[in-house]
């Protein structure tokens, strides 16, 4: 998928075979929704047909900065200029879910027969690999990487669980163990909580591989948010999930930190999720360019290190421009009157509750009263 | 300057005259390094010529999220396209410096001369009003809004100061009242401090022009970051300065209470600085939506107060969608091991000392070396 | 043991038989450190010899403020007033170790024999039950409990673990059962971590012990700091041991919290350890109030929940006499430069490990030195 | 006062004349209502009647820890054993107010009689000299020091005020001023900031005293807690005030940094208020060991600097004997969910109001609940 055209270039399995890290992007509603192309909530990504300049613009940012995996932000998004750069598709468990509840949750079968037929598609346009990405329970995972297993194009399977497992508390390990076996090549989680979890987690499905005798490739596309005070279900029942995750925001330092650890552990696709911007995959690159042999072109704009402080008028600033200096640094948060943790949302409800289906339009009033007089009991 | 073509619209003075609120946009440089275009330490503008579609992005965001001024990253990023919006011309105290610098320091006069020759540039693009921003020393300012009263614009002058007054002391209400009197017909603050604080300085500014029986308009242009623990010299001093800020960011609802404080405080000219994204720019003009009759293009992907979240399937996110939930919310940092403040740097040298003289090349290693170990023993 | 004089009331094991709750008291040698009578670091308890006066006052105040367990501060601190209120002697694994140490590790008998030579002293001043605390080696445990037996008295035996389980990695529901086959009436933890931490251990302990098909009682006697961020070994390896823990100190509401839980869980012996103030005791007698059917005589000083703030001349302070307002306060350091979280040292060196030795003399100022200079590099 | 036996010893101005550095003893109250004897709320002295084995022996520990100083925690308390170490009677601004109260707020010549009156008990009873303290407006304290001149004892005057001054706004160095024109022989600050504050406001009386060319001795006495947040009124509007101020305790080392400014400063007489206890005031007598020539008593149980964990079994825990590492400590407060800062309560109203006129008797229920409605509507 990566650097394309076709014969020219070796596929993703290809290059993770040989030992090639390769670098994903970072999530782009979030980031679209900050420069005002996105809404939150609904997540609708119309931004590709109503803003494709938007959407191009970020792409080449990620580019830039050292991603060579361009995940398409919706089919339609794709765009002559970067098609010869090869792209995967996303196939997300919320898609799943959507059509399951279509179909008034019937099967497995016509859950997987709609999931088909947007497979089509994709596969006309000839993308690179496949990834099925955003699952909660590994069941769905696996039917989705049966689906797209008939394709005959690379499938990675990430879901977006953490160490304690999936919703029904199967563990990561046997989560990958039943992934691989469905046909996943590549394995690993995504999104839900911060990279140093998220790799912790992708280590232990790597642990259940090993011991069940089998092999795959491995992948981690974190938030770029630290989450230490997550339950099992993420980031989304934090109390300042989506709209105030600011102070929790990782410098480029932390992703130094991240881009090693997951490297150490064994991960070959190494990218980012909610949260992550063009200068969070740079500093992945370059924690990961002895390895890799290059620099991404977004380093000519950034000093190793900090670097590029070496010319300021003050000393104290100049004196850091030194790693030793940011590596040990504990950035202060500049806000006194909040705590260093939340506790999660999460009123005893779990996935699959009634109060958890999807509404088809936006609640109304008389139901939100109810919620709010139930918040404001709970804080 | 504003929505210009010439004859058909008015002037900045004349919007202000009648009462009108001008949104600002944010500080490029920040938002540009991260996008992978800018190097942080020389912070070099050559992005507005390697990249001008990255530049040209960017005008676009802050435009579509309410900003009513363009000023221009630097003047040969101004683009066709983007012309007859109308823009600002920005001469900064740094430049004003280097003048100084290259001239030995020799004189007022020729400082002065430097600069007119750069003003007559700008003069014939015919931008519709200049910016005197970010000084230090407000006798620099004073020389700085002689020389562009010559062009016969309206005049902004901004101070990089807080509340303690200048780096010589002279207090915020001095500060303004000399620059009046010197021509400039806008004053305020920009860069260096957080919103509150650089509102509380340009209200002094104001009580001291109001005091002097003067008339002027008011504008702020704040930093992005919380920065309570900063010394009167602003955030460079930070240890987390520039490459750790990133728990300091201001939310969304932070953007709120900002603008609604500054248009109570009476300033009309209100944006940002450092660290300033689209989507803060869009909280600003969201909050004075109805002082100004209208919302920014970017808030139909935007609901208010986050009413996005009323289609959310789980019940304690819809429960979020309300504006007495994220008034009220003290986002957590999800850093346990960080304070919540910093001491600044500041090794007891001040603005002048030999030490602070601007060098034209990175410093050497062996320059280095005894910073590193100062910086060391320091901490 | 307790409220004893002989015939007249019942021992420690009926009244926890008949369901009542045992208040025990807080530790010693850091109330009596902070007094000024003891030495933090070697914690030696001749202050019973050399200070009796402030032994006796602060045994006085934690029964005043509700234990009904007084827990010999050393054989020699029992005093007359106070014999025939019954007391408890302990035997901490550290006498245990080192007595092992004295004996050159030699072998379990021989420990068993020093540490019986001690309890026939106990014995014959009829102490009313026995205390082996402190051990982070069950099997220690174990051979205290063997040996306690003989004396005919009740005995409780007390790990300072933590949900991890011992140093040997021998869970909580283990060690309960194997303390309980070796004869221990009264199972649980002191010391090491904060009360939540110890409850849910003990929580754990009892849930081993009824699997078992066994039946004990269990007893909780925690720290009163909050230990969030310690590992295995506990508070000891937390850089602020001993000399910087006031910031973790628990509210007595925060007491309250703690005893409804240990309460719940099903533990009747509550009391505390290191850090345990009179009136957090106190507050654990409060909140336990109405199962034991009345207050303890500290009370009279006390309003219920603040009830003494009615009669503040400022009426916001008057407003904080109610229950909810301190249930839900979260409790500001006013140090914005310090973190919520530490990082435990430990460096890469368990128990037994030869540099663990007890010394009998302070080290050398030539030992300690190879010590600061690899604790600055580890900062 | 000090050391007294009359005739033998010199009186406290004398030994400050001769440049001696006095320690004062800490807060009774608030130590005395964690062990049991004091009510928070009307905070009554009457533990000296009903518990005097527990304020004698708080009186050992204090002296014990270095204070040479024993202020009368009521008159009654004295005792035999104390009275000929010498002590100072404290007079208060509550107990100026209440007589104030008493007598409908009739006239200052009304309110100096009453107080007269009380005082000639206490001459009688030949204390060394006379504390009028806890003043938060200047003009009741001249008051109170024409009153006290009269006993022909050196009289101390104490404010509660900060660097912003008294609530009429008077600046620390005219109140000081006025002070010693009204006859004060020393004068200084006790209770409601943190110590670096109070020593602060002492620093600005001293410079109003010497700029007047007047001479005085000065005194300090401030919170054993870290109050970076409070407004003027000081530490009684902090939410956490009575009962949530734990984990803003200071540290030993805290004190010592205190001792040391406050003598940089040129305050002789050093003690403490509310939150001290006996270890706060040994690290202060420490500190300033070398300067007075000798170690507290209470230092037999503490080694300089840390220096008793030389003997600790663990290395990382004997490599904290060392001045410099409890000197860079920032201590965590283990509570990652409570902010570094509160916010002060305050609705809006000032001393004088008649919501804050002295109740006789507790708040009734139907007062306390529209308390407790705007409480809940102000959080």
């Amino acid at each position: 998928m990566i650097m394309a055209p076709a014969g020219a270039k070796r596929n993703i399995l290809e290059r993770l075979d040989a030992g090639e890290i390769v670098i994903g992007d970072g999530g782009f509603v979030f980031a679209l929704e900050k420069r005002g192309y996105v809404k939150a909530g609904p997540w609708t990504p119309e931004a590709a047909v109503e803003h494709p300049e938007a959407v191009r613009q970020l792409h080449r940012e990620f580019l830039r900065a050292g991603s060579n995996v361009m995940q398409t932000f919706t089919f339609y998004a794709s765009d002559d200029k970067l098609e010869n750069r090869g792209n995967a598709q996303r196939f997300t468990g919320a898609q799943i879910n959507e059509a399951a509840c279509d179909l008034a949750r019937e099967s497995e079968d016509e859950v997987k027969g709609i999931f088909k037929r947007q497979l089509d598609v994709f596969v006309k346009k000839n993308v690179d690999f496949m990834i099925a990405e955003y699952f909660e329970h590994v069941e769905e995972a696996e039917w989705a990487v049966q689906v797209l297993k008939t394709s005959g194009k690379p499938v990675c399977a990430s879901l977006c669980i953490g160490p304690d497992g999936d919703l029904n508390g199967v563990s990561p390990g046997d989560c990958a163990v039943r992934l691989v076996k469905a046909g996943a090549n590549i394995v690993g989680i995504n999104c839900h909580f911060d990279p140093m979890t998220c790799v912790k987690t992708v280590k232990m499905m790597k642990e259940g591989v090993e011991r069940a005798g089998l092999k795959a490739h491995y992948m981690v596309q974190p938030l770029a948010y630290h989450t230490p005070d997550c339950n099992c279900q993420g980031f989304i029942d934090l109390p300042e999930f989506p709209f105030g995750l600011e102070p929790r925001i990782l410098t480029r330092w932390d992703m130094h930190k991240y881009a090693r650890e997951a490297f150490n552990v064994g991960i070959r696709f190494i990218g980012g999720c909610c949260g992550f911007e063009p200068y969070h995959i740079r500093a992945v690159a370059e924690e990961l360019a002895t390895e890799r042999g290059y620099l991404p072109a977004a380093s000519e704009k950034h000093g190793n290190w900090g670097a590029g402080l070496e010319m300021h008028t003050k000393p104290w600033v100049r004196a850091r421009a030194r790693r030793d200096y940011w590596e040990k640094l504990k950035p202060a948060s500049g806000r006194p009157k909040c705590p260093s943790m939340s506790t999660p949302d999460s009123w005893g409800v779990t996935k699959g509750h009634a109060d958890l289906m999807q509404h088809k339009e936006a609640t109304s009033q008389e139901e939100l009263k109810p919620l709010f007089e139930k918040a404001k009991a709970s804080n």
